[in-house]
């Protein structure tokens, strides 16, 4: 199952190291993760995807619990959660194929941000589905380059 | 200075921990950090924003080199490069102030993901100043809870 843990820490050199540390230990590979900046200054939250059996998963997030600068461990797969996340992706635009691709980045409410004679950039932010759908319908135009950022999710209510 | 280093890294198990070890190491902290997919599928992309001395920073990229499974890595804070970042942002909201909020969110293009009695959550994509400015206009109405993905970054052209 894919889990989604929000976890949130003290803004200090090396727990990031730490918690990456304990995942990598049972050869976890994280699907995404994305660390930033909370409401306090002195605290970041990690939003780490990964899939992995539901006890496994159970044992580390105890395993996170016992380190310091750990704040509070949520997992958001278990709870109502509402997920977004933001893709920029790069695609070949042949003049003839521009305004199919420009039609399809207003469809999705995408933001082109870049264009140039053989090349369109755009930005989309939405769930992780909408986003593989938009990949997925811009792929017969040859992506040459992709970055996402990873999930990030906040409790419903 | 702060840099935005994008570094292209096989997927396996634990190059995440060796690079934020890397970091770690010489007591930098990570200002955000985004690491998710690519174009291919055995590749992620790690967007690394920190700040620190150029020289440092230069000897930190060496030292990434050096590391297995690094592919590639670009330093986008000395290239023309767009950058976006995506946030959620769940701020109080009475009653009579609902209608602020919401022409506020509307001025900013942001989606209103979440409504309750009290709280309206919003999600914005944007360069990272536009995000500073929203959560800037927000923070009168008191900030609940507040997560950023952390910037990512593709080249221009």
């Amino acid at each position: 199952m894919r889990h989604v843990i929000s976890v949130k820490v003290g803004n200090r050199a090396g727990v990031l190291a730490r918690v990456a540390g304990l995942f990598s230990a049972r050869g976890y590979n994280i699907d995404s993760l994305a660390v930033s900046a909370t409401e306090h200054e002195d605290t970041s939250i990690m939003t780490i995807v990964v899939k992995g059996d539901d006890k496994i998963i159970e044992q580390v997030k105890k395993q996170l619990n016992k380190l310091i600068d750990i704040i509070k461990i949520t997992d958001h797969s278990i709870l109502p959660s509402i997920q977004r996340e933001l893709a920029i992706i790069k695609t070949n635009a042949l003049s003839s194929k521009k305004s199919e691709i420009i039609h399809l980045s207003e469809l999705f409410n995408a933001e082109m941000i870049d264009i140039t004679n053989k090349t369109i950039t755009l930005a989309l932010m939405g769930d992780p589905e909408k986003l593989d759908k938009f990949i997925e319908l811009l792929t017969p135009y040859t992506i040459r380059e992709l970055i996402r950022t990873g999930r990030v999710s906040i409790l419903k209510g």
